[in-house]
Order: structure tokens, then C-alpha cells, then sequence
């Protein structure tokens, strides 16, 4: 092992974690003119945290929340945007992200590696209410720019409404709230023909 | 005024607030292949300062910290980032963050607004420990990308060492044990000539 000193180590995570600025999603920013890197999508996440906390269901620690989803995406530098929706490598990405944990995180001194995976292994787990209203959260971080895309990445991937519906009903188990609101936005896309009912086909 | 919910106000906010990732900055990404947008910069700002929250001088309420750094330049959305070094916008710089202030945290229901124009008010002012803090990290968001990229911005910009030096020294008001960091990285790129001693010229 290199002998270099505490602060260096946090320095050099910081650095590699800059890699997921080079992470695509499926979903576009909000103007549509281009797809959305992890960084900002992390970045909108924590954004949207703090600005509807009150509509999670259950009491959090909001500062836990934000932690973890300014952490939750950092092991996509080795494993990679994995899109959800009827894809063969979504079998595989419990595995490839736990690599890529094991990885990233452990650049850190050792106190705060095990802080920042017991973040990510959380918000896995989706055991705790910080964990849900996370969720509920980074669902709802895919919702919002397809809708004000036109059904977005879902339309550009021809998924299905009841996938849509199916995948992110998930977000009524940290906020009924947000997973009503969730709900209308992607009836009325729908409605609009913008996504259509079927069986997907990838 | 049109009437819409205490939700859809806090969902339109988030939108606009999505256009900082249009809003460039004159340093590039860590892996120096283009220039960094504001909201990528405000995640790592996130993330450095729950990373090396220690070396804060004084005690600091993170999760204060945080929220900071997250809404810290989305006023920029209208008033663009301003480059800190000899640059006539500097001058009029507070004065359109101000009036971008005034105009974007409003959107949001009025107790958010308050919240957040107050955190952004805080950050401004740095009389307390949390904004100190934030300042001293955001300026390390400077200069690690600046010094992974042998300079990077302020090589490109022609800006003298001596100014950055000046500019930078202001870490020390949250965290000496970050600004001795920093200087190191700024006396690394000056011995190697990468940034070098003189009058700014612009």
C-alpha cells in the first residue's frame, strides 16, 4: 500500500468519483436538448430532497437522505447507467454495483468507506424510511424530465405504460404524495398517446 | 396569480432550477475533456464537504452546509457564472445574483423561499461557521480540477499565481488545514510554471 495521508485519500476519491460525469442516463435535462450524466442527475436529486421533504411518509433524517443520494450513483463509474425497463443486464446489477462499491468506496480512510457503503448498501436495502423516501425521490428523478420531455426516454424506448406504472409505483412506499403526483404525470402522458400500453419488446 | 398547489409550485421551481446544467464554468471536469456546468460543480461541492467535513475550523451543522452548496449558484441561472479574476462582470456580480434571487427562490411556496433565500443570503454574507465552510470548499472547487488539469483555468485565463493565491487564501477562513492543501497545489503548478507570476491583464 502506497502510504499517502488521510486528507490525499479523500482527495482522490473525490477525484475518481468526477468519473460519473462521463455516466449517461436514458433521460434528457429538463430542456431536452441533451441526455442527463450522473452528476447532474445526483445533483438534482439532493435539490429535490430538501425541496419535498415534508411529503415523505414517515419521519427521516433528511441529512441521511441527502447523503445517500449524493452517494447512490457513484458506483455507476465501473457498472455502468443500467436503464430499467426490460433490460437483460438489470439481472446482473446488484453484482456489477457491489464491484464497483467494493472499489470506489474503499479509496476512502476507513471510517469513512464503511460510512459511505453502510449509505449505499442502505438505500439498496430500501429497509429504512430514509432509504424509501430516497427512492421515492430518484423515481420521481426519472418521472419529471420525461414528462417535460414528451414521455422522454420512455418514448425514445418505446416502454410501455404498465412498465412505467409497474417500475415506479415503488414510489408510493416512501411518499402516497409524490407517487399520486408521479401518477398523473404519466396518465396524461398516456392520455396523450406520448407513451403506449403493450408488451415491451428489448 | 395563477393558483396551483404548494406542490406544483415546489416542482416548478425544481425545473427551472434544472437549467444550471446549461450554465458553463471556466474550469473543465477532472478528467479535463470539457468545461464543468454548475450543477455537476454543486454535487461535487456536495460531496467534498460531507468528505472533509473534519477539517472545518469551527463546528459546522452539515446538513446546513449542504444545503448551502446545493443552491449556492443557481442564482447563475440568470446572472451566468462570473470569472472571479479581473473581470469588469465582478463588479456588478452581487447585484444580478441579487435580483436572480429575488426572481427564482420565489417560485417556491414562501416558507421554502424564505429557507432557501436565507441560505443563499448566509452563504453570501460568510459570517457564520457553515458559510465560512461552504466558501472554503467551494473554492477547492477550484482548484482541484484547476490543479488536475496542470492548470486548467487559470492557465487558459492567463491568471497570475499571485491572484489566485490571493483569491484562494479565503479557505483558510473555514479550514487552514484546506487552505494549506490548496496552497500546496497552487505552489506545485507555479514551480512547474503551469501558472505563472505577473499583472493580470484583462
Amino acid at each position: 500500500m502506497e502510504n499517502i495521508s488521510r486528507l490525499e485519500q479523500q482527495v482522490r476519491f473525490i477525484v475518481e468519483a468526477d468519473k460519473v460525469k462521463q455516466i449517461f442516463r436514458r433521460n434528457r435535462i429538463m430542456d431536452g436538448s441533451r441526455y442527463e450524466n450522473d452528476a447532474e442527475h445526483s445533483w438534482t436529486m439532493a435539490l429535490t430532497a430538501m425541496t419535498l421533504a415534508e411529503y415523505a411518509v414517515d419521519p427521516v433524517d433528511i441529512l441521511r437522505v441527502l447523503k445517500m443520494l449524493i452517494i447512490h450513483d457513484i458506483v455507476e463509474i465501473d457498472a455502468g447507467d443500467t436503464f430499467p425497463y426490460g433490460n437483460e443486464a438489470v439481472a446482473t446489477q446488484h453484482e456489477r454495483e457491489v464491484a464497483a462499491a467494493d472499489r470506489i468506496f474503499n479509496l476512502l480512510p476507513r471510517d469513512l468507506a464503511a460510512e459511505y457503503r453502510g449509505l449505499w448498501d442502505e438505500f439498496e436495502a430500501k429497509d429504512t424510511p430514509e432509504a424509501r423516501f430516497a427512492t421515492s425521490v430518484d423515481h420521481l428523478g426519472g418521472v419529471i424530465p420525461n414528462y417535460q420531455n414528451a414521455g422522454g426516454g420512455w418514448r425514445e424506448n418505446s416502454v410501455p405504460v404498465e412498465s412505467v406504472m409497474q417500475r415506479n409505483q415503488r414510489i408510493a412506499q416512501g411518499s402516497p404524495v409524490l407517487w399520486d403526483y408521479a401518477r398523473s404525470l404519466i396518465e396524461e402522458l398516456a392520455a396523450k398517446g406520448l407513451i403506449v400500453s403493450g408488451a415491451l419488446t428489448s
